[in-house]
This record gives C-alpha cells, sequence and structure tokens, in this order.
C-alpha cells in the first residue's frame, strides 16, 4: 500500500479540480493499493466528494480553511505555512506518513516548503524541476527548469542522473539519451561549466550520454533527457509556451476570419485534436520536484481536473518505484568518486 | 551613394541565392542611390547576372573561387581567409569602401572576420547578433543570441542602447519597450547581474525600460527589444525554431493522413500561408552584428533569393541610418557615466 498526500486546496480552482481529479485518476487506474491523504477543509472535501460514488481509499486531514496563497512569498509561507493544506501535506511526506505528495499552490512557496521539510539528498544543494516535453518521437525529459540559475558542472552531472531515473520510470527507457543543452554540438562551444560536465558525463559509464544537443533538439526528440541550468529551462520552456500560443493564436484567428476558413476547420478538426493531445500541458502536467529525501510533485497552477489527475499519476509511478533509492545511490557514487 | 559589400560565394546556396536575392531587391526597392560590390567568381558572377535584365549598379571584385567553407574554424578563417569572398568583402567595409558587408557564409568565421577586420566600438568587448521575431503585435527585436555566453550588467545595458537603435531604424519605433529576459518578473527574480541591470536600466532616461520579461512574452509582443544573455537567447531562439518546426510537421502528417484532412487543407490553405508568411524565417532574415564600427549583417546559411534580399534590405536600412554613430554616442554616454 503507498500513500499519497494531495494538498486538497493549491491551486486557482481548489478543491473543485483536485477532487475531480483524484476520481478520474481512480476511474482509469486501479487504486487499490492507493490510500490518499486528503489535506484541507474537511466539510468541502467530504461534499465534493459525495458528489458522486467512487471508489477511492482516503483520510481526511483537515486543515480547514488555512492556506498558502498565490501571492504568499516563499519565507512567509515558512514561517506561517503551520497548519495550511499544503504545509501539512508536505510535512506527512516528511514524517513518512505519505510517500508522495502533490500541490498545484504556489510554486514559490511548495518548493520552499519541500525544500525545508523534506530535504535533499545528501550533496544536492536545492531540488530541481522536471518538465516531460512532447516531442516527435515521444517526449523529452528536461532538467533544471526553475529551481538553480547557476550551475556548477557537478550539478549538471546531478541533474543527468536525476533526469535519467525519471526516465527510466516515467519513460520506461532503459539506458536513455542524455543531452547537455548548448548553443551548438562542438565541444569548444558554451560555457566552461558545460565543458567540464561534458567531460564527466563523457566518462560516466551508467548513463547514455549523447554530448552536446541544441534548443531544436528538444522537440526534434535527439535525446530523451536533456541537461541544462535552470535559467535557460525555465526561458526555453517559456519560450515554447509562447511560440504554441502564438501559433494557436494566429490559426484561430485565419479560421474565424472567413468561410473558407471555417469550413477548412470543421474539416480540419481531428488534425488539430490531434496536435491539441500531443502538446495538451494537462497531460504532460506533474513536475516532479528531484534531488528531494522523499517524492514531491508541482502540479500546474491553473490544472483542471484531467492536470491533476496526471500529476497524481507521476507521484503514484515514483512512490511504486525505486526513484528515491535509485538517486541516492549514484549521487553519492558521484561524491564518492569526487567528480 | 551607400555602397554595399556582397559575399556572392557564401551560403549554402552561393550565388544563385546571392544574386537572385541582389535581383528580386533591386524589382521592390529604388537602387539608383547604392551600389554593389560583389566578391566573388567574376564569370560566374557576370554569367548569372546576365540570366535577365537588371538595374543594379555594381562592380564585380573577382576573388576567383576562393571560399570559406561551412566547416572551416573561426582561427582558420581569421589565418586563412585572406583572398577569400568573406574576407575580402569584410575588408571592403573596414577600408571605407564599402558602408555595409552582407553574407550567408560561415557564422563563426563571418563573427570572427567581421570583430577582427573592422572592429568594435569602444567600450564594447565582442559584437552581439541581433534577430528580429514575429509576435502578435508585430516583431521582437532580441538579443543577443550567441556571441556572448557570459554577460555583466554593462553588456545587457549596452544590448538595450544597440536593440533601441535597431528598433528605431527597422522597425520605425521611437521609443521601443525594452523588456529583460529573466524567469520571473519580480524584481528579486534572476541573477545578481540581471538585478543590477534591472537598476542601471530603470535609471535610464532614453530607454523606454518596462522591467523583467520572460519567455512566454517573446511572442505576446510585451516588448518591442528583448535583452539576454547570449547563451539563452540562442537556446531561447532554437526553441522557437524547435517548436515551429515540431507544430508544422505534426499538422502536416495530420492533414495528410487522411481524405478528411486532405480537403480540411484545401479549404484551409489560405490560413496556413498567412502562419507560414508571418514565422517565415526568410522574412526575418538579416541578423546585424551590432557594437561593431561599421554595418555587418549575418545572413542565414540556407538563405534562398527571398532570405537574401531580405538581408540586403536590412543593410542598406542601417547603411541609410545614423546607425553606428547613435550606438557610438550611447555607449561613450554609458561609459562616461561609469555604469
Amino acid at each position: 500500500m503507498i500513500k499519497i498526500a494531495v494538498d486538497v486546496m493549491g491551486g486557482d480552482l481548489g478543491v473543485e479540480a483536485t477532487i475531480s481529479g483524484l476520481r478520474l485518476y481512480s476511474t482509469k487506474n486501479d487504486c487499490s493499493d492507493i490510500a490518499f491523504l486528503l489535506f484541507g477543509n474537511e466539510k468541502t472535501i467530504e461534499s465534493k466528494l459525495s458528489e458522486a460514488p467512487h471508489n477511492l481509499l482516503y483520510r481526511v486531514c483537515d486543515t480547514k480553511d488555512n492556506v498558502i496563497s498565490g501571492n504568499d512569498k516563499p519565507a512567509h509561507a515558512l514561517k506561517k505555512g503551520r497548519g495550511t493544506s499544503m504545509f501539512e501535506a508536505i510535512n506527512a511526506v516528511s514524517k513518512g506518513e505519505a510517500d508522495a505528495v502533490v500541490s498545484s499552490g504556489n510554486t514559490g512557496a511548495y518548493m520552499a516548503l519541500s525544500k525545508i521539510l523534506i530535504g535533499t539528498i545528501e550533496g544536492i544543494e536545492r531540488p530541481a524541476i522536471v518538465s516531460i516535453l512532447p516531442n516527435l518521437k515521444g517526449n523529452t525529459v528536461m532538467l533544471d527548469l526553475g529551481a538553480n540559475t547557476d550551475c556548477s558542472p557537478t550539478k549538471l552531472v546531478q541533474f543527468a542522473v536525476m533526469g535519467n531515473a525519471v526516465s527510466n520510470i516515467l519513460q520506461k527507457i532503459d539506458s536513455p539519451k542524455i543531452g547537455l543543452l548548448n548553443i551548438g554540438t562542438e565541444k569548444s562551444k558554451g560555457t566552461d561549466s558545460l565543458e567540464e560536465a561534458y567531460d564527466i558525463l563523457q566518462q560516466s559509464k551508467d548513463l547514455n550520454f549523447i554530448g552536446f544537443v541544441e534548443g531544436t533538439d528538444i522537440t526534434k526528440g535527439t535525446a530523451d533527457v536533456i541537461v541544462t541550468d535552470g535559467f535557460s529551462g525555465n526561458v526555453s520552456l517559456k519560450t515554447m509556451e509562447g511560440t504554441i500560443r502564438y501559433i494557436v493564436h494566429t490559426l484561430k484567428e485565419g479560421f474565424s476570419s472567413s468561410l473558407m476558413g471555417k469550413i477548412g476547420y470543421l474539416f480540419s478538426r481531428k488534425v488539430f485534436q490531434k496536435l491539441k493531445d500531443a502538446i495538451d500541458p494537462r497531460y504532460h502536467n506533474g513536475a516532479p520536484l528531484v534531488g528531494l529525501k522523499k517524492i514531491s510533485i508541482k502540479s500546474h497552477g491553473n490544472s483542471d481536473a484531467i492536470g491533476f489527475s496526471n500529476a497524481v499519476s507521476v507521484a503514484v509511478k515514483l512512490a511504486k518505484s525505486e526513484f528515491i533509492k535509485n538517486i541516492e545511490e549514484k549521487i553519492s557514487e558521484i561524491e564518492r568518486k569526487k567528480f
């Protein structure tokens, strides 16, 4: 039996999305071996759960209406967070009462609380955010996407190890191709830090390191795992989001501006549905914060039921695996080798 | 009369694209006050020019078949470049025989030769690459896109000044909104270097600085000019290229895989043409290398006639303006203020 702590109140849509998301998850997966610890207002949760039949095994941990809001600074969350649904959900994991935690709440606060309450694996300073992005051949596991703006060679190597483990479990790829994001593929390109990380990774026998990759490779599927510092990773992810929005907006405007366009759209709906499904962030929702001693999953702030159910799915898959043990072993191996 | 030096042999398509591009440019623009200095194999150039009537005012500078190839390292180009079409075209500008130079050749070699032969404006270490990207409201001038991987606050401020001048001339925007690319819009986000650049830019009376922007803002059109270090800029630009390719590929596959899709495509062709035009890199071709004492324009390696004609257009517009003088004044002002 595994236990998943859920911050039911977190996210723009709160209980509406989280409880519907859990229900959706349970209709598509065998939940007989999962217990959910639901942190939030008991009355609201029970009322929402009673709206339709479900087969969730759960226990409500009443945190009333105490929540960390979207505007609260991480420092505030650390000082005043106790008693809120987010704090208590994370704390349940840190106390060993749950195996993983999921929240759609305030990212900064969630990162800070996860780091302080759960703690990082020895040798890791700050957790990295992992994202699963669509590519032409499948998916790219990419990290870090925001937490570590300056990255030493050691950090980049740690990211490679952690990305490798994520790809093993979530993408079921035994020996994922790992690329290091750079501004050219020649070895002499980029920063000293990247060149040093390149040398270390190339010597590694455990990792299938394929060398430097470029921004165009993310969606091309050149690598299964792409490693980068949190600054470039964040810029890249958001550029991708912006580009998708730009294209969708331009197409929508085009289709609605003429009769030909409207007819064209009617005939093309299936084509667009397929594209929409492929790039829909809800189907890639659930970003593991890796490098922590326990499993902590960040669901997007505006997740709906579909998005949240996917974040829960990530939490369950990682909780059922040897994810943390695997990473701990590999990181301590790196430390021992004193790379 | 302005003079434009052209590396006729540069780029994947060589003389085919460059001469056709010049011809295309001349059919759409008044060329009576422009003299083109064409560097390349005289016979090939004359033969290509004689294929159809044109009204180009030109002089061929015969460099035979001496070229810098796509694989030549910058160091090789510096040592052995003399006598090649690229070297001599750049050199013509450095000697004052031309006002601007355009080439589709090897980027690394072109950057290195432009820097060494033309030289940088006082206070500037290395030129920055500018790109003009489409956004929902018009275009975004973005820099640096590859030359300066590590960026001090001073460099970022210089980029803002140079981006401002590019937007003035190429986008005809008097007081362009300037954003500094970061991983969040709060002032406390990002690196120390960014925070320092933020403070300097905010004090500037000449620049319309709007603060930090994120990756999603590039295509949204939040800013007219986006300033970033060459590493993030390159990653962002290539992520955008990759995302566009991914979407186009997915749509093409969808449209061709069913009869409904094929019919849909027939009705939607105009919609796609509009999108294609908006994102077609050929229409945004011609990246100024800014920070040099003269005008040097990098045309994409695989440019065809349309692409090359746009690069020529950028060269002409900048050559006809007070671009260099403007930047020199502003940069020396920054130096004087000892930011």
